[in-house]
């Protein structure tokens, strides 16, 4: 297997806040793994062939860490509802049309080809409690070349009659489920009940234990909106803070992600910190829904690890552009909220979260360094007009903030180029 | 002149919040003014040639009450820098470069050409201070169909030496240009101190009485933040407060707009009901740059006219249906750092906004009046999947939520189709 040397203007994000840039620099990578980025092409690379993108920026691809897969077909609707009338008149609505097998596979092989088609080359991701829908969208992601973590949802309690399962029929359905799952490549299993208020301590008890077994992963929501934790607090009064429901079944570790976290306090960031929890951030969503916004520039002085996600649909954007600038934007919300005396995240730091913070959930180190597996887009941007000769820096930052037609020029995935555009 | 005669799913906001809905209905214009709509073709119109344009969504077209046409070049750049050293770095030496025509002539037909693809055909726009860059603008928008407002830019003081005029060169500037721009049909001229901290007091009496000798009105900024009020204040120690630095100088009144009003309090926003002001709000910009959050709400309940703005290059969405979803976004971050109390905009109220308000500055009547210019925009949505039958409200809420690539079926611009394309 021969090389693949990209060449172009490539910029990643080794640290928060930092980009390191190399223009007219080769990212280059063997069997799907990258070697390094190079200011001039190593000897042992002569005459092998390059993709030469000119001066097109290469980055790091993005990576999504919550999103909902069947609730792609309501992105954009329902948003003035407050959030128990959206569930209700939307969200559990919808996805129980995943029972379906004909209709998961037209609107998640959609879905795979739009995170595709935006440089999405990372999921973590919500599926419903079908089986054979999450298999459907294991793989149509697959296919389309989007790597990570989907998970059927597990929900025995306070869903509605045509979205919610038994105890025992939700622990068969995950078992069988991960019998069926063995074979993708690149898409893996991750445990996911939905929320402490849909899973009875029955059934987090068996996820708890299934993940320690298997070494699997797991997803939930944690502290999105006040009446919420209330209601946590209420179904379990033996603990005092709501991350302690999954802490008491083994569903709290390294390898847990928690959307949200709007409302963590102090000792709850402890917590996730000690145990290092991932926190994803949606900010489109806790501000569609009104939860508030989450304190991100706290828990990244304290050294919690932080992603992004785009939670579709109660987010709006499934670009992960957008939702990067979403999240600095909303870092100036709360700056605004907390008396102009918190920074803001910089467009540097977002794209830090988008990117390396979320590989990191796989494996990966920051930025393009060696070892990692080849994650990259390439991104042209010479149609825009200019002000003045931009650094790459000002480059990637409109990119950021602008849509772009027809700007990415190729992606690649897991070692793979998924897509590519003549320019 | 033939009759036009349009057909789809007509959606309009008559009043703030409604929308009026008429499916498979005929939206009919003679001579470019609208006669009404219509759920059956009159008679009187059997035989005429009719657009049908299937189940498409037919909207009123938007209209972008506050934007900064010289920063186009610089969208979506310099946000992480604090506002004083954003106008220095970016602001002041981008629209100095608007002395060279060929410069201007070619962002400002690009442009142009962005705003009418987007569906933009109202627009109030600050140029720079160059007549010619500024003749030249009003020349591609009447040339790509925009219509509306545009002012030459006037300021003599606190600028750059790039970018600053003696104070006789500015009147001498302002009336030449205002001779010149004499031939335009549908691109007016607005006489556009900068801001009060631009503008010598010699030079805004100059302006109020050429506002009221000539009949032209006003565009300035208001109240954006508080170092700016401050400065204000320091500058004009005889007025109580910022707008009365405005309305000492007559340029206060109905045919005013004053874009941000993030600080103004009960006292400023009685003065702007009582006069007639245009308030432009600005939630992009407002946020991207840490002014605050306009308390529209509260301007709403109390009566004033408010009208949205993308504000580029401080906003980073020139795309209205963004700014609307914007507005929709920052209402809540509102309603959050007010401790839930205040409501949000509903998608309903934020297109009214985008629309029937910005229009209003216009003449025209809310929504598809009898009387009105007719603008419109087609809009299919029909590739996007379905979670359920969608009702008219819930595709509007889904076209302003969510970016549709080349959704955009036709654009009609005061009775012209400047835009069509096939489905």
């Amino acid at each position: 297997m021969p090389a693949t040397i990209l060449k172009g203007t490539i910029v990643s994000a080794p640290s928060l806040g930092k980009l390191d840039i190399t223009e007219k620099g080769y990212l280059i990578a063997e069997e799907g793994r990258i070697k390094g980025v190079f200011p001039v092409l190593p000897e042992q690379y002569a005459g092998a062939p390059v993709e030469d993108y000119g001066d097109a920026l290469i980055l790091q691809s993005l990576a999504d860490l919550h999103l909902h897969a069947p609730q792609y077909p309501m992105l954009g609707m329902g948003m003035d509802l407050p959030l128990l009338d959206w569930l209700n008149a939307y969200t559990f609505p919808t996805e129980a049309r995943f029972a379906d097998p004909d209709y998961a596979r037209d609107i998640y092989r959609r879905l795979a080809r739009e995170l595709m088609e935006n440089g999405t080359t990372r999921v973590c991701m919500f599926s419903s409690l079908h089986r054979e829908a999450t298999l459907i969208l294991m793989e149509e992601l697959e296919r389309a070349g989007v790597t990570g973590y989907v998970g059927k949802v597990n929900m025995d309690r306070n869903g509605i009659p045509a979205l919610q399962e038994e105890t025992e029929e939700s622990k068969r359905e995950t078992l069988l489920w991960l019998e069926a799952c063995q074979d993708f490549q690149h898409v893996k299993p991750i445990l996911t009940p939905r929320f402490t208020p849909s899973c009875t301590d029955g059934l987090m008890d068996f996820l708890g234990k299934l993940a320690a077994e298997r070494g699997l992963p797991v997803q939930s929501h944690l502290s999105e909106n006040t009446g919420e934790i209330q209601w946590v607090k209420e179904l379990h009064p033996d603990c005092s803070q709501y991350w302690e429901t999954y802490a008491k079944y083994g569903l709290w570790n390294d390898r847990t992600l928690m959307a949200h976290c709007v409302w963590s306090d102090e000792r709850e960031r402890a917590a996730m910190r000690a145990a290092g929890v991932t926190v994803v951030h949606c900010a489109d969503s806790n501000q569609n829904i009104c939860s508030g916004v989450a304190p991100v520039r706290r828990m990244l002085d304290e050294g919690l690890k932080v992603a992004l996600g785009s939670d579709i649909a109660g987010g709006d954007h499934l670009n992960m552009f957008d939702v990067v600038a979403a999240s600095v934007r909303a870092s100036k919300a709360r700056r605004m909220q907390d008396g102009w005396e918190t920074d803001f995240l910089t467009v540097a730091e977002g794209w830090y979260l988008g990117t390396s913070a979320g590989a990191a959930f796989f494996g990966g180190r920051p930025g393009f360094a060696p070892g990692n597996s080849l994650h990259a887009i390439v991104l042209d941007d010479g149609d825009l007009p200019q002000p003045h000769p931009l650094t790459p820096q000002e480059r990637l930052e409109r990119c950021v903030y602008r849509r772009q037609k027809n700007a990415l020029r190729a992606v690649w995935s897991s070692g793979r180029l998924l897509f590519s555009r003549e320019k």
